[in-house]
């Protein structure tokens, strides 16, 4: 017998980059940071103690809001901290979006390609999804908010910089959707530390929008994949939502601390991603130089191609990972002629060069 | 404009004990363990380190499953991992139940009373509710699996030992609901390391049903309210369906790391929880003394009614706070002239028992 909803049996879920257990490989597959966390963050983990572990956490986070809202120059209550950025997603499927299956209005818009996890979370919702084709440079389209409006599209998820393109989409840009668009506009701003700028200016001071949510998470820029911690930032009223269904102690004691120590020590992780934007121009430069076509990337990451004399992307995916290098390949539209590589440490990206070298 | 909702709209969140910051309050409201974890599991998120941190968990928590498989003496593919037992509620919820609003089939039973979170989630989902009074002595009524199969419920939900009442049920009462309800049992044993017996045997070996899940926390039984760490136990079918919708990365490397070590340290935990126990019986037995009514109780609280001649639960939870020790206090039916205590160390009992002692 079946016990699940038809939209649960039928669902393919999520398939996360391989995370291998040997130590050795060159790693870059998943866009984690090179570089360690800032040492706060050590610190502040070993603080918590017996007590800390013993007792519930503050349910709302509260320390970590007050250190975020600083670092914005918000307002605490404009801040709601997440299981990593996957819970605020989630969330924002859960409050927003009817679930009423796959056709009608009441879903999600969103661009192609994108975050493959938004129409996981959309099916195991089961609220309609709305996709809207990037032009040839991965720009957002035109009419990409009239044709959500049109749809009855009650939330819409942009990914700035764009993965997998690393494309940086403007914040005028972004305002002009915002301000077209009928429902709420989440902007995943995963890669944001890597990125010239930021949408903030969308959610405060003067000129402030109701409908903009923006996603934050301490994976990237902040070294902490391991975590598992992310945030939102918008209008009071939105967390406000977004606070009422979320799991009632969503955020632990250990991750509450660290996050705060990542947050204070931001300048320093902030270093880091310099080093991985030096680094990530360099095997841009040294990509090309070999022929592959390199994207433009405000990312830790690169989508680039192969070029057409040699092996394709599918071919050199499978003989580095052979070699001991994981990259990302993704098997569809658009995407299966290309790889997504991960900017590691300079060491990692010679080893990468090195083999891609070889074989011109 | 509102954009989220109807359902979230009108939802009352939950609302979690009181947690106090001040370190003093003697707190006996939420059903903390007064002893600390293991040191395992200290030692364990000491050794998680900066690499650990800076790349992405497991996502399966396949170190922690393993060993949760050998504790229980079942396979991995029957364990799943989670970010507090709230989050196997939730999918539960995401996975079995309708969300096609208050009325019809397709959602939830449930006994009354219960755990409050439940309905939160009930609505959350906007899935209907079947609400079956208990006994007077707080039994499951006879007719609860055939009500809810006449309602069309394709999950229910028990809490055993039960919250609020610490009430034990019986293995084979549970089984004889579970045979005859045709959708999924969840049987919350969010309290079962302090209880006589657990409900293993309705998911392991011979008879093992294929609707049963089971529910365990870290939170009460290891002293690790502060980790958000559960996990569920049943039928790999279920497991396997309730996997497609969880988060990607649902736990944290720390939390995986912590809890393994936590398991492992089983033996050392249940000491604890046995001096609990002890501990139990004393408060109960002088409650007793003082003229107050105590229920029978197999969890680290015990549900109790002040004598009539004296203060009512009300007054009673709000004297004791404004003395500094914390009780819980639940405003509905057949719970207002109750309190429910958490049972602390000896010296926070004892500090408790002098305070009531004193007024009589």
């Amino acid at each position: 017998m079946a016990y699940e909803r038809d939209n649960i049996r039928s669902l393919s879920p999520y398939v996360p980059g391989e995370q291998p257990v040997d130590a050795k490989v060159v790693k870059l597959n998943t866009n984690e940071n090179p570089y360690p966390p800032v040492p706060g963050v050590l610190e502040a983990i070993a603080a918590v103690g017996p007590d800390g572990l013993r007792r519930y956490p503050s349910p709302t986070a509260d320390g970590f809001r007050r250190i975020a809202a600083e670092t914005h120059d918000m307002e605490p209550g404009q801040v709601i901290a997440t299981n990593g950025g996957d819970e605020l997603l989630r969330l924002a499927f859960t409050v927003f979006c009817d679930p009423n299956g796959d056709q009608g209005a009441g879903g999600v818009g969103e661009t192609w390609p994108t975050y493959s996890l938004y129409d996981v979370l959309a099916r195991i919702h089961d609220t309609p999804i709305v996709r809207m084709p990037l032009e040839d440079d991965w720009a957002i389209p035109q009419s990409f908010a009239s044709q959500l409006n049109e749809a009855g599209c009650r939330l819409a998820i942009v990914v700035s910089p764009h993965a997998p393109s690393g494309r940086y989409e403007s914040a005028d840009r972004l305002r002009q959707i915002a301000t077209e668009f009928n429902g709420v506009l989440l902007i995943d701003e995963a890669y944001v530390d890597f990125a010239r700028l930021d949408a903030l200016e969308l959610i405060r001071g003067n000129g402030a929008l109701d409908n903009v949510l923006l996603l934050r998470t301490l994976s990237k820029g902040y070294s902490l994949a391991g975590l598992r911690f992310g945030y939102g930032l918008g209008h009071r009223n939105l967390i406000e939502i977004l606070d009422k269904a979320r799991d009632s102690y969503n955020t632990d004691a250990l991750s509450q601390a660290a996050a705060a120590a990542a947050l204070k020590g931001r300048e320093q992780a902030r270093m880091n991603c310099e080093k991985v934007v030096q680094e990530r121009r360099r095997v841009g430069d040294e990509l090309a130089r070999l022929g592959w076509w390199v994207w433009p990337s405000d990312t830790n990451f690169i989508l680039t191609k192969p070029p057409e004399s040699g092996q394709n992307a599918k071919e050199t995916y499978e003989s580095l990972k052979r070699e001991g290098i994981f990259v990302r390949y993704f098997d569809q539209d658009r995407l299966r002629d290309k790889l997504r590589i991960t900017i590691g440490s300079p060491e990692q990206n010679d080893t990468l060069l090195r083999v891609l070298t070889a074989r011109v």
